[in-house]
């Protein structure tokens, strides 16, 4: 069985940062120093209780300003092309964007966070607590990434 | 700015897992031995090129089942209930799972995973790379979870 049709999503909130278009945001990998805002909506506002007992947060995001994608793709980390999956590239066919940040702290809707890549204005689609038991993977390969990390957006 | 409008996404893949419905997948934090199989749509098989080289990847899917949400949660963790966003319960306004697992094996379009808690005939949205320097956050803090994990879904 094949899902054909469309899955809808409502952003709960958006991101206010101080990147301003692609090219000014940081390469991932890249952890900058500098602070985002996550404005939550204030209607889900609740669901943001005991979040600051947690120093990281996975934030779930739309790559708004993505416009199509090829499934090969070079990316600025390596002179050949790799299979889309194997990147963190924004251009993919469900535009959904990961970033583990910091949170620095909460002001009732608003999450004052570091190390998010995302651009102003980019819609928020979740937060979910990170949990190391849960999202750490006890890495022994990397591929094509091997290496070559802190030149660009892999 | 807030955006109402409402963001569309079309699944790349398909979930084949040995848990048939929503009790009998393992809890968050409770990483099966259990293999799953994720299907990649065939007019994606060539995004999949070098994800072999990746020993864990990250899964990210919609969870077909949840229907509606609570802002405020109880979960098997605790006798209390949690804002949403600080746990990892599957019913959240976006309803999108996400789970890092090791890859074992690909062949062609089909992935064999272990480590994933999603249920038969979930709609697959996005594969991306596992990478420590990206993914892991230094965590201090991990909250209301601190000492309860191992005893069910966060």
């Amino acid at each position: 069985m094949r899902t054909e049709h469309s899955l809808e999503l409502k952003p709960i909130g958006m991101i206010r940062s101080p990147y301003k278009n692609e090219g000014s945001t940081p390469y991932h990998g890249d952890r900058g120093e500098q602070i985002s805002q996550i404005e939550v909506f204030e209607e889900f506002e609740q669901g943001l209780q005991d979040i600051e007992g947690f120093s990281h947060i996975i934030v779930i995001y739309w790559f708004h300003k993505s416009m199509g994608y090829h499934l090969l793709t070079k990316t600025p980390w390596d002179d050949i092309p790799h299979g889309l999956f194997a990147t963190r590239s924004p251009h993919r066919p469900c535009p959904l964007g990961l970033t583990v940040v910091e949170l620095l702290a909460r002001e009732m809707n608003i999450l004052m966070v570091k190390g998010l890549d995302a651009i102003d204005g980019t819609p928020l689609l979740d937060i979910k607590p990170y949990v190391p038991e849960i999202d750490i993977g006890s890495v022994v390969k990397m591929g094509w990434l091997e290496g070559k990390l802190g030149k660009g957006r892999c």
